[in-house]
């Protein structure tokens, strides 16, 4: 028998109503907030993704040559296509642009637990906007969707950075701007990597023994407060060189301050030893991860102000986020958050050879006003036609007897509470389901 | 500036919505049947294609080498891998199986109108009921799903043909089995291929002059009802020869009367010119077609009795068909037939510097319980915040000026109606917004 190809899914209808209930929650949440639903090409120019990508996502592409002599790649990612489609058209559009797609991605990746080769991803994004509301915006969002798929702050929180922190906290240090990026990407390692590793790499990045400086940056990760960093970095830096940190730490207190106005604070932690991997990131960055010792990564973006531009477009700030299906069902699975309500209205008529002809009409004309209506093909007994009502998870079911249906009437059963009433024919129209 | 591909469409958000409502309504109007929603890979082995798919398609594949080696193909239609899923779950699964999918597909076209390389496909289908009732479910919802866009039976109407009863004729006229593929395909193709190349092809495949077969032919595509043909049938054919076409005859007769009981009489009209041209069929096969000049086909499916078979399941009876999104969405706006509410409930705040803080914690309030609330980035003046509430086609402005704040207030403006109230802060969490 054909097999699918590994790590792309098959969702049968009990598996999809899962999914479902994930993207109407994600799609409501984000809704309440003034975001508008875009979509995008799934196959694209594999020339979007082969400049400033990160080597990870550039080795999983899954990327061929087309019937037209096309080089072409399934997309691992939606911001290259969002910041294209922004970018065309960003003189008339109104900012700020406040956008969001939930669509399908494609990562030829190593399977394991939480990774599949398609997986489909809520991306939120807001463009035009420069200042800090916009990232706490972006990120009472996120906090927002995680809320409304029953998520507390027992069960997850956000680590919140800032990268242009770390850039003039390195210019402080004297790293020249050329060496800023790898050193950033050491940072972002720093976890998986462990210590040594990572001063081995700091070392052969600034030419010297990187001991000293691993100190600086293990410290800064471990202080949670504004208040901490500054008391730090008055005694690490002379006044001149504190004055753009400071700036920066400034707008961090802002951000912080808006989203515990935006009902964030229980939610939010300031933690510099999140940077990102992907190229385009600038200012602050942002990751959801789940409390607990699995501690998933459930969401992650940041600031991208310089993408629109490399794209052809206008200077254009943004800021966003991405959510993927496979990790956050894992988490509302794991944690009995899963309640996906079957107390819907279906209606299933059971008819006889000479009943049959009006339970047809009558369930064509439930049908025409959005009531769920069905009935059985084959022509079996009152119990036969009752358990497959059963079996579909009927709510009602209609009774057409012959003695009813010579008194102009039918029969309501409600399969639930095992009560039924008898109504005139004509009254169907019209009646109630509930 | 980078491009999207020839083919491959971008949704902004205007469109979109129009995207959204068609897909709202196809959903609605086939749950409303008792349809379950599943969806399957959309990169899948390429072996599934290259086996009696008809030769169209093959050549349209995207197809590629992944990077196990593997030979994959984007789908360019959904029946392989829905067969292959019922296959392996055929004895679990409670029968008739009721199944659609809202998907895209991928085919390598030449561009035109109506046709793009990637396409959304709404895919019906019914498994395990080989009786007519399940093809006239099928087709009663294909006319639903029109009906619940606003078209009547001025704007389309479904052409039903039946490729056994052609088998039946076929061996009437003592056509060898191993040759009757190839004439249906020779009918599937007459009205585009015309009368005299349609003789030729007829002849090389009898292998004689076809002129009286060919005659014959047209002569029965001309015969739009059941007792027409009969009548012809019984001048044709002896008795012998005439018993497997009229027991063929009376299940056409049996599915009209079903079709009729359903409320599709208007819509429904038998015309043997339609064959469909994927290997797969069997039995009934039906398309939906628009009225006037243009008469594009807006549908169309059948049986596929044979499929899950050779797909390695058990022998299943099956009857489905697909609608795309293209021809469907041209037909609706050509039609005037787009009319998407956009009156929807936004809220947007207007605040300014000492009592942004209140409309902040008070948005963050409205989104939890599901309404759409927004503010301003800026930090302009009431008219500025007034044209952005506008802009983004907001219902009500929640205005926060400081003396309403000062007595615990605040003004609920209705944008529409150019009225206002002022209530009581606390009010706001429980005030129904309409």
């Amino acid at each position: 028998m054909f097999e699918s190809l590994p790590g792309f899914r098959e969702f049968y209808p009990e598996d999809y109503k899962t999914r479902d209930y994930l993207f109407q929650k994600w799609r409501s949440a984000v809704e309440s907030v003034g975001f508008e639903a875009y979509e995008g090409p799934v196959l694209e120019p594999l020339e979007l993704y082969t400049e400033k990508m990160g080597q990870e996502i550039s080795d999983q592409l899954f990327h061929f040559v087309d019937k037209g002599a096309r080089k072409v790649a399934l997309r691992p990612e939606m911001t290259r296509t969002l910041g294209r489609m922004i970018a065309a058209r960003a003189n008339a559009l109104k900012r700020p642009i406040k956008w969001y797609n939930i669509g399908d991605h494609f990562r030829y990746e190593r399977m394991q637990k939480g990774r599949t080769r398609c997986f489909t991803q809520l991306n939120v994004d807001i463009f035009g906007e420069a200042g800090v509301l916009a990232d706490a915006e972006a990120i009472s969002t996120l906090v927002l969707v995680c809320q409304s798929l029953g998520l507390t702050s027992d069960h997850f929180y956000v680590r919140l950075s800032d990268r242009d922190l770390w850039v003039s906290l390195m210019e402080g240090w004297g790293i020249p701007a050329e060496k800023q990026g790898e050193v950033l990407s050491c940072i972002d390692k720093l976890e998986k990597q462990g210590e040594s590793k990572t001063i081995n790499n700091l070392s052969s990045i600034i030419g010297e023994s990187a001991e000293p400086l691993f100190e600086k940056i293990s410290k800064l990760i471990g202080l949670k407060s504004v208040k901490a960093i500054e008391q730090w970095v008055d005694l690490e830096f002379d006044e001149q060189k504190r004055q753009n940190i400071q700036k920066r730490l400034g707008e961090c207190s802002l951000l912080l301050e808006s989203l515990d106005t935006l009902g964030c604070a229980d939610f939010v932690e300031l933690d510099l030893g999140i940077v990102r991997g992907l190229a385009y990131y600038t200012g602050f960055v942002f990751e959801a991860f789940e409390k607990g010792k699995d501690s998933r990564a459930l969401a992650g973006g940041g600031r991208y102000n310089n993408l629109i531009k490399s794209l052809g477009g206008p200077d254009m700030p943004a800021v966003g986020w991405g959510m993927g299906d496979v990790t956050m069902t894992d988490c509302l699975v794991e944690n009995d958050l899963l309640h996906i309500s079957e107390d819907q209205i279906r209606v299933f008529a059971i008819s006889f050879e000479n009943t049959r002809k009006q339970a047809l009409r009558d369930i064509t004309k439930l049908r025409a006003r959005g009531v769920s209506a069905q009935f059985s093909y084959k022509s079996g007994g009152f119990s036969k036609q009752l358990k497959e009502a059963n079996q579909k998870g009927c709510s009602h079911a209609l009774i057409y007897g012959e003695d009813e249906l010579a008194r102009g009437e039918v029969i309501i059963k409600d399969l639930r509470k095992e009560k039924e009433v008898s109504i005139p024919l004509q009254d169907l129209e019209t009646y109630h389901f509930e």
